[in-house]
């Protein structure tokens, strides 16, 4: 089969690599529908993390059962099924409390750009849907699988509530995601943090009802023009770097909550100024298996269509152009077709 | 009148000084019942804060209203009243929400180990018993004003709910308080983590089901043997350093909470551990306000003695002495009798 492999910042090549194969009775084996890249891959792509050698990309996918290990019998080959960037058996203690990207025996996907992928724990992660979903679906549930359970997860971390004021830091796909989400959880007033004109329209598209451009302190100032002076009732934090984190955070109202979801790069929170704050902040790997069978419904459904964050579709064999694409910000995210 | 004033660190004096006035009219001046040292004016007497100039020291109080400006119309003179150690307008966006620690005209308790304190923000901070209270219970009222609500609010923070395992980092006058904020909110088993016999036994008699001594590393790995190996669902952090901080997030299950009251000293939360740990972290000055009705009821009712935490009273002329016993530790909390 081909896939992407990264060797080195910048250099993403498309090659001719092994075939999965069943390692233990848990796996299946899915040929990819689509799959795509995420903002999490260019950390790498951008040397901002490791490469110590050349290795597989993606952790996105969406696609047919082809083959199933002994113990998963909750899913057949020929079925379409969504998964999540993080496996999980969904049966041990932090499953059971709705943690499963804290499975104990959690692997993340790391192989997904390529014509074929291994899903470990498959018994406890893929969920079928009911016939194959029309094609116009697809990119809806390959967004699910991670950048829409992601902004999902970041509204309930951050508590967003029927009829509150959430703010959005970060306008990249998860960000985006979290507006959706935000919308959907009935916050009546959702202000997005964007200086990109696609990304602040098709956050107004999905229910921003205010975009503000102004970052760091400004950023902060203009946010709480607009919340009597106090700070907003939920913040999804969606970037992960120190100035968005602080950014988030002091946006917040004494009280509020803040749902972080970008991988944190060298950020630390200062004790005291969180202390004084008042403000609750959780955040982590989205729990993508909790909200699975929602958020499936809710794209076949057409009630939400998170897809719409794929503004570039590529065929599989011009990853390396989806990567420069997205670190260029030509693109929001690419949509990879095998 | 006369009143204690800290000079340097381990130089606290009791002085004569300016009898209070009223000075808006949202003050009340009170009489001192009964008032204590805290924890946290342990901070500055060990040096551990700077003391730019002599002050006078004390945020803890319950008394008899002296006298009341204009716009204080709840309370009158001769009725005994409970506080706050931060005052609050109680009409504000942020105290409306339930936050009167950040009111938006908070003014933080400061004078308090004296014969006669004046109350600022009176109006929105006091809150009057229906008759003057039977003498043992002045001493539990004193803890609801700052340890017993602060305790509540750690709790409250963690999230504790019935059958849930909570685990209580720090063992002074706050954590025991803790202790019984989670015992009636029903935490099936709880876990005081101390290694002082006297504070042990408090613990126990307050509710606690288990004691763990070690601390740090080992004092995690403790509680992941009590907790199944994931962690316990809330921890309060009644300490603020950054050993007890590392330690309560890392006793915490992923998807657990973490209320945190100590005031961090020097304390940095890196947001990658944070992330990857899926805790909930939320903490700063409780909002005893909040709770003031409900937990006045519970003491006068006896359904909580938080009183206990006082293993020690003398007259507040000995004021230095109730000092220097917390400090060396031979008192839990020194109760102070004008």
């Amino acid at each position: 089969m081909r896939g992407a492999v990264i060797h080195a910042p910048g250099d993403v090549r498309f090659e001719t690599l092994d075939d999965p194969k069943l390692l233990h009775p848990t796996d299946a084996i899915i040929r990819t529908a689509v799959t795509c890249v995420c903002g999490s891959d260019l950390w790498p792509y951008r040397g901002a993390e490791p490469i110590r050698d050349p290795h597989p990309m993606g952790h996105e996918y969406v696609g047919f059962v082809e083959e199933v290990g002994s113990e998963v019998t909750h899913v057949r080959p020929g079925q379409f099924v969504v998964g999540s960037f993080a496996t999980s058996d969904n049966t041990c203690a932090n499953c059971r409390n709705g943690f499963q990207s804290s499975c104990l025996h959690r692997e993340f996907m790391s192989t997904c750009q390529a014509d074929y992928v291994r899903i470990p724990n498959a018994h406890g992660t893929l969920v079928a849907t009911d016939e194959v979903p029309d094609e116009k679906h697809w990119a809806g549930l390959l967004a699910v699988s991670d950048v829409m359970g992601t902004g999902w997860w970041a509204a309930d971390a951050a508590e967003v509530e029927s009829g509150s004021t959430a703010v959005v830091v970060g306008d990249g796909a998860v960000g985006l995601c979290g507006v959706i989400a935000a919308k959907e959880m009935g916050a009546e007033r959702i202000i997005a943090m964007s200086r990109h004109e696609s990304r602040q329209k098709l956050a107004l598209e999905f229910g921003a009802t205010d975009i503000v451009t102004e970052r760091g302190d400004e950023g902060v100032a203009r946010i709480k023009d607009l919340t009597d002076g106090i700070g907003a009732d939920s913040v999804l934090e969606c970037v992960g770097t120190e100035q968005s984190m602080q950014q988030a955070l002091r946006a917040a109202r004494p009280g509020g909550n803040v749902g972080f979801v970008g991988v944190p790069h060298e950020v630390a929170v200062d004790g005291q100024e969180l202390f004084f704050s008042h403000v609750g902040l959780r955040g982590g790997p989205a729990p993508v298996r909790r909200y699975l069978p929602d958020l499936i419904d809710r794209v076949l459904t057409g009630r939400i269509d998170p897809g719409k964050v794929f503004d570039l579709t590529l065929p599989l064999e011009e990853v390396a152009e989806g990567y420069q694409a997205m670190d260029e910000r030509r693109a929001i995210k690419t949509l990879l077709t095998p």
